[in-house]
């Protein structure tokens, strides 16, 4: 067999919207398609925040990578996790073990960044893996069982203070949960405490909520956030987190707010694996570590080396750089597959283009926001928007016929299913076991 | 105030089914109930096998105990950890407390026994809590990841090789799942191993599966475990547990069998609080550590100390123990609760007496097997009883019209929606986060 008549290997590192739309373009192509990721499943990202909330399950919102691709013969699905790529020799390291390459694709998206200081990940946790999910969600419950057992007022109220740092859509999204949290499922539920006095606040740096929208859905949006009983401190800067609180500082004035959960919503950086592509390949990163690529999504003098979604900056050639949301990534990897399929046909690749289709944010129960075509809405119509377009998405993967159920189910009761504390302290063996039996 | 006039306080120790019916049947009674538990949540360890293999969510099988118990007033739920009983002072200890009690109920179950091998319990794990549930789950997923990347034909062999230990319930419900997954549910999905390859062993110290049920179930059980692939080693005793596999000796003849995975459920011992209690009130124990207890259930000389469930040995007056099983434990549990509302009446308690209302145990897809009233079955019709029985428990808990729904799926497309490996390891950030993303 000719080098020419072996097929294009084409390795995409990351089963997100990106990776996953790069391999699923690719369907039919004469090219050898190698998808690796740690994780054995694609994660709905977008509802993470209603698996940190108890609302949905873990796999509700997970899909797992061999199942989406049992049926496109072209792919083989790795798991593995990537430590770096020798851009010369076209292979890309893993940590046990190398995959050679023709074409490359990075598409390993973003993760939580605490601004310099990352002692504080513990402290305030952010919300990118189902892990980070079932985290945050056992440490809220807890947070109320804590205040039902504390006798001092004020370590109560304490307990029942929940700080959510930055309020782009998932702080939103976090806050307005947590606060039906607090004001409707756990109605009494608790003798000693009444969860409706919790206190949440949401703390924004900039002067506005959800500050990739127009203004107008902005105060809208605050307005909302504001009838949910949660407090809102835009210009507001965190300047220390410590184990009973934050530290705010606006302007002159610094406020201490005492706090037993506090929730890291404020920003995002590239994977690590950006800056090793990006040194290896010679290329730029701006600050947040994402990795600059020319018009067409390749990395500079690489043509075979494409970085996509969260991870990749592409020069703006007019305005803000293009939003970490979603939609980008996921154009992104079929333009790519669009890219490798012409090469192929000996066509030229065409400089990638965003078409904005709009942007939805949701607040809580029956309250949304939403862009779309030109039109600003909000609301029920926005938030009637906001499910659909997300059952949409999601029912692409199986049987995601329970997230409706479960949805419905708690829009009528007010309830959420996935109520547990879980985790690797749970876990531990304890002298007496008292767990639930038999 | 007057002592007489308090209300009799109740404390609960275990939210398993015992500890629950003891709760439910005290509803409306002038006593006040404590429920205290290490989980927020009640588990319906019935299916926990369907967790650990990737047909349901752990939120499925989980009712949060407040959810359950805020309307039944008389009742507080404690998430506290039980660490010991004052018996004399009245005094439930817990790890950060007590509690004071006029009548305890003890009812913290069984966990699973190594036979005094501590030490295999990492490698063999066993199905008792959530956590077990979700390991078990991503230990077998990933044997399949490990079998697709191996190279060596003779490690590839051992990555799809599973043991399970003890052919009780649980045993052949997981060998079933398992063999369920490898020949159906991964059908496609792998490039380089067939899954179907899988080899399943389930391994018994006695002659035969199921052993509680009558022997000529356990022959159609043994049947329909050899029609699913599973290779059943009856007679066999497990000498040794290691990375690489377990030994096995039948008789004289002792056999090395190379596995990557063992899962563990061949044995249950009391929780230790059992014996704490035991020995604080001078009661007896058993090997496996349960609490020898009157016909009433109150330890001997402590008509104020009940001990339930798996946790309790009634002194059999003809016959065997009383198996320990969820009908037990609730049958308990409600006897419990109509003595203590006898007592407040000044009527006398009576012997608590079981009613076999039959027994149950599913292998497969439209395989189980039935002891109902005299009745012995298997095939479809001891399985949708099965399915009948435990969906009828499981409505109980508000919204497990999921369960049904996920069932029906599973059953139609042979799919499973939960297969995620998640846990401890992949939270650890990596150097280079090639998670999916965005």
């Amino acid at each position: 067999m000719t080098a020419e008549a072996r097929p294009l290997r084409v390795v995409v590192v990351g089963g997100g919207f990106g990776g996953l739309s790069a391999v699923r373009g690719l369907r039919g192509a004469p090219v050898e398609v190698t998808l690796v990721d740690r994780r054995n499943f694609h994660l709905f990202q977008p509802l993470l925040y209603q698996v940190a909330t108890g609302g949905l399950s873990p796999a509700n919102i997970a899909a797992p990578l061999r199942a989406l691709f049992k049926r496109q013969k072209n792919v083989r699905v790795l798991l593995g996790e990537a430590t770096g790529v020798d851009v010369a020799g076209r292979r890309l390291l893993l940590a046990d073990g190398e995959l050679p390459y023709d074409v490359l694709v990075v598409a390993t998206g973003a993760r939580h960044s605490y601004f310099g200081r990352p002692e504080w990940e513990d402290l305030a946790p952010g919300l990118k893996t189902l892990e980070d999910a079932t985290r945050i969600r056992a440490r809220v419950l807890a947070a109320f069982e804590e205040a039902e057992r504390e006798e001092d007022p004020a370590r109560r109220r304490e307990a029942l203070t929940f700080v959510v740092v930055g309020a782009g859509p998932t702080g939103v999204e976090l806050a307005g949960a947590l606060a039906e949290i607090a004001r409707h499922t756990l109605r009494d539920e608790f003798r000693r405490i009444d969860p409706a006095d919790a206190r949440i606040l949401l703390v924004e740096g900039t002067d506005r909520v959800l500050g990739s929208f127009a203004p107008a859905l902005s105060a809208r949006a605050a307005r909302d956030v504001a009838r949910l009983g949660i407090e809102l401190r835009t210009g507001s800067l965190v300047t220390g987190v410590d184990p009973r609180g934050v530290t705010l500082r606006r302007g002159d004035v610094v406020e201490e707010v005492p706090a037993r959960t506090v929730l890291w919503a404020a920003g995002v950086e590239g994977s690590p694996l950006g800056r090793l592509v990006a040194r290896a390949a010679g290329a730029g990163t701006d600050r947040a570590g994402r990795v600059v690529v020319e018009p067409d999504l390749t990395v500079p003098g690489r043509p075979e080396l494409f970085v996509i979604g969260d991870l990749a900056l592409v020069e703006p050639t007019s305005g803000r750089p293009l939003p970490g949301v979603a939609p980008v990534a996921m154009q992104q990897g079929r333009h790519v597959a669009r890219t490798i399929r012409a090469r192929l046909e000996g066509r030229p690749g065409r400089p990638f283009r965003y078409v904005d289709k709009g942007s939805l944010a949701t607040i809580g129960r029956a309250s949304a926001v939403a862009e779309i075509g030109g039109l600003r809405f909000g609301g029920y119509p926005a938030w009637l928007a906001w499910l659909f377009v997300h059952l949409l998405y999601i029912v692409q993967f199986g049987n995601r016929v329970l997230v409706l159920v479960q949805w419905a189910w708690s829009y009528l009761t007010w309830a959420r299913s996935a109520r547990l504390i879980t985790g690797t302290n749970a876990e531990t063996p304890s002298p007496t076991g008292t767990s639930g039996a038999p």
